[in-house]
């Protein structure tokens, strides 16, 4: 009702343009042996502070390309730099999620030669990117304390259709008096394929059993 | 280059009609003296909190109808209820943003008789609604201290187009190192033209400047 019918039928056309260059990225990852994450939340939840430190703390153990998503500014890319990974910037200068074919052009402007495992770090939007796949092997949705424990019922597609929640700034817990039991049935609730972390990234919290999982996968 | 052109120009001729409907919308808010406010920020930001002790402390002093968005759920709306404000919820289904005509439905199905003020609470997304004017008289973002100093730079649009900002979570800036003037000095270059507060609806920080301001305006 509310949305132009002839935009409805070109944005299908077009999200299956962008399935066909997510499935090709995923075929190129596949032979080249990286695993992928597409790191997706809304902005301030703490995904920039969450990869820089697994960036520092896994630096010369897993071989790690990071691309960012940022509607304006390189400010997050400069916060993943001289961690040891190759990381690149892409500006999408107003538009609000990443597509297939921005990473092929960032991964032919960075260069997949030698990586074991590739970042993206999406735009700070719970809606937009849960359409597109980027070709990754896992999507991570990350929440933190501070947003309330009624998001996953809320933004649902975004959990719905992620493999992993990351519960962050597990710091400010208590001060935000975070009520862990409803936001884990929410999670398991809506989400009930995704494997869930409670880290901080401030005190290290929980972050072990991240690295774990990644080099299982990785 | 990442858009599909027929979508661009179909989104610029959906963009000019929504302009129009919106025109409307102002022209009808106006024709009733009812100040408009529609409030954007990312997920979590504290929007419902916000305007929940908003609506308590102004109760029986300024007639007032809220209409709120959200993917899924009328959790919001359940919070604001019984506080002597008129609540209609909008489900959008996975729409990412509040759009003029169904401000304009939900004005027909609430009820404009009567009311001095109408708060839009806007979908949990820093992008997408800052494109869309609903015919409000006043844009407001909200901005938690959680998220980090430089979102104003990072989601430049928002923040370039609101007519008031207002810092939230002013309880927890102790707890996650706020940097109180570097995000003073992001916000002023960004939004020169926007009034500033900083409050607390927990603590009820700061709210009496806001109420000031409510009053002044309606």
């Amino acid at each position: 009702m509310m949305k132009d019918r002839r935009i409805l039928a070109i944005e299908e056309a077009v999200l299956a343009k962008n399935d066909q260059m997510a499935a090709r990225n995923r075929e190129e990852f596949k032979r080249r042996g990286i695993f992928v994450m597409n790191v997706v939340s809304s902005p301030g939840s703490g995904k920039t502070a969450f990869l820089a430190r697994t960036l520092a703390d896994l630096a010369g153990e897993i071989p790690t390309g990071v691309i960012v998503g940022d509607l304006a500014t390189d400010n997050d890319a400069r916060r993943l730099e001289g961690k040891g990974a190759r990381v690149l910037q892409i500006t999408t200068d107003g538009y609000c999620h990443l597509e297939a074919n921005m990473i092929a052009a960032a991964c032919d402007q960075m260069g997949l030669d030698g990586l074991k495992l590739l970042i993206v770090e999406n735009v700070g939007n719970l809606v937009c990117p849960s359409t597109h796949d980027l070709g990754e092997d896992v999507r991570v949705a990350l929440l933190s304390v501070t947003e309330g424990e009624d998001k996953p019922l809320k933004y649902p597609v975004l959990f719905k259709t992620c493999h992993v929640a990351v519960v962050s700034k597990m710091d400010l817990a208590e001060a935000v008096e975070f009520d862990r039991e409803a936001a884990l049935a929410n999670l398991h609730g809506v989400a009930p394929q995704a494997q869930v972390f409670e880290v901080s990234a401030k005190t290290g919290l929980g972050m072990g059993a991240w690295y774990d999982f990644l080099r299982g996968r990785v």
